[in-house]
């Protein structure tokens, strides 16, 4: 129940086991073209992608580095662990300035409004989904923003895109990156990205090889190929997981993520827990709870694993040790959500947590 | 038949599709602890070794944007097409002076040698074993050249680690690449690096974030660790791949697989086929052969592929059409080298080149 990996569906695995073939011959086009239509579905867009052998920070580093050029202005908008790499990336590859907001809480959108109005920025970065604090930002609204001001608007969707509602075109976003192992549930290894024809045309091949964004983009459409040896195996599985994720839906997929969300913020509602992030806007693909005073994350985490098999993430930076959190994007089912939670009021029971016994499940339950 | 992606044995592929598991957690440490000696096993090296999950152009890239500056003048040796990435990497990322020698034949070294002379080198970058032209380069050689005059050796090793001998420790390598679809037989996706003890002390991290070498290095010496979220399955997979490695043993394998180049040429004599490159300089693990007059290329393989289910490579560049090229790294058997040319021998009669029928297998035959 990690917020990535995710859970992975058998299919994807046989699909990703099978034997190796030549991947410029014109079977494995056919796989890349069917990654290529599968990546503009779930983005939503009639823009350009690319599908890059690579974690999410593979695709970002493409974003920006493909985008952007020393001494070009960013604006990072940080309010996370994950949004701070919007400001390592830009640091490299152009001239980032960091704006902080509380985490947990909502993004002050006329402080961003007010910054970019100076008219000193060629680009942005916001993270949709900051999955270290479990908070959606709003995306919508920041990209208004970039548009009334003629700013790049570039998007970590890595665990947004596939499981909270995220439009490309609509919005008016001009890159968007998503991860393999998240919201479309196939193994780590690929990084999806969307880039708008705005930015497409103003890509550049000067400073990165392997993360070429244009190249990726170029030899996907063109020729249904990719520009080095791709990971064929990933290739495989996040056809058949963009599959899956076809059958099922888009819309339904977000409309499912959010019901999953609710279970489960209504499960640790029923055990007297807090969520770590204001209610306004908590992330539908992953919750962050506050640990009760007394229980200690090592030790719950270790006993969770330990004697039922189940697997949630703990804080990161600063909140390290005082909140866990749950995964609930891609094929994760309410199932999934009950046996989790059966399991954690079962621990925290263990460690001395007082709450009425099954209050979690039945709190799931009803929500099923 | 390719010179990679190659044949993977079945325990690889199950290793691969096993289910998902959280790669921050203690049983992921452990696979990161066995790639880690593993590598350093195929690399034979007392120095630092790095699992990068992209393909090997990735690796290359690591070690040289991680090394060089702009300004730092590297001599790139060039005698074929994935040499050619050693100076279009050093393009980008430092200021290359290209070396080249005609493609098929033994390099100069004497005249490397003369150039290095001059002092104004700080690296050179050479393909051991280059793949487009099935020659292997005088590594050995050129390393001392680069020890004498105190110049970094970054090595492209794709094709040749774990399939060709290579001593970078003996040698005085200063960097080498593997690419986890060649000689190790895991599927595309991983590159592995190895880099020496002064090397590393000279890394840099102002360029690169994904591809910082350093990063990918100390996380996983220090922490059995990656930097970013690594390709999972593609861990799992190069792990048994190792395992199946050194259960053969390092020195067998080299063995074996310049018992199937040696099987592979007397094939390619006994049909009056003329081997692309010089004898002397051929390689054991990729064998390019002319094609006879006459035999179309196209036509060729597209038989070889739908009559007889055989994939051979063809060629790139500027001998596109006049060579094919068998790949027998790996786990590539005597069997199967025999049914390759039992096909070729059928197709290339289907198109009328005049042999002895039989002569090849023969040739196989004999020396299995």
């Amino acid at each position: 129940m990690l917020a990535g990996p995710v859970k992975v569906d058998p299919r994807v695995l046989q699909a990703m086991s099978r034997a190796v073939i030549n991947h410029r011959g014109s079977e494995f086009r056919k796989v890349n073209k069917d990654v290529h239509d599968g990546l503009k579905y779930v983005f939503q867009t009639q823009g350009e992608v690319a599908a890059i052998s690579g974690s999410g920070t593979a695709g970002l580093e493409a974003v920006i580095s493909s985008l952007l050029r020393k001494g070009d202005r960013v604006l990072t908008l940080v309010n996370g662990k994950f949004s701070e790499r919007g400001y390592e990336l830009s640091r490299l590859f152009a001239n980032p300035t960091q704006m902080e907001f509380e985490w947990g809480k909502a993004m002050d959108v006329p402080r961003v409004a007010a910054e970019l109005e100076k008219g000193e920025y060629r680009a942005l970065t916001v993270c949709h989904n900051e999955t270290s604090t479990a908070v959606t930002n709003p995306l919508k609204e920041i990209a208004a923003l970039c548009r009334k001001y003629d700013v790049l608007c570039l998007v970590d969707g890595i665990t947004s895109v596939g499981g909270i509602e995220c439009r490309p075109d609509e919005w008016g976003l001009d890159a968007v990156v998503l991860g393999s192992q998240k919201c479309i549930a196939a193994p780590a290894g690929l990084a999806g990205v969307m880039v708008s024809k705005k930015a497409y045309g103003q890509l550049h091949e000067e400073t990165s090889y392997y993360l070429n964004l244009k190249a990726h983009i170029d030899a996907l459409r063109d020729e249904e190929d990719t520009p080095y040896t791709p990971s064929i195996p990933l290739f495989f599985a996040v056809r058949e997981a963009l599959r899956l994720l076809k059958e099922e839906g888009l819309e339904n997929r977000i409309k499912r993520t959010a019901k999953l969300a609710d279970a489960c913020r209504a499960a640790a509602d029923a055990l007297g827990l807090a969520l770590y992030p204001d209610l306004a806007v908590a992330s539908n693909t992953v919750t962050a709870i506050r640990y009760p005073p007394g229980i200690d994350d090592s030790a719950f985490r270790k006993k969770l694993l330990g004697e039922h098999n189940v697997v949630v993430a703990g804080g990161q930076g600063s909140i390290k040790g005082k909140i866990f959190r749950i995964g609930h994007m891609g094929i994760c089912s309410m199932e999934d959500m009950r046996a989790t939670w059966a399991a954690i009021e079962a621990v925290l029971a263990d460690l001395g947590h007082k709450a009425k016994r099954g209050a979690a499940v039945e709190a799931v339950q009803a929500r099923t």
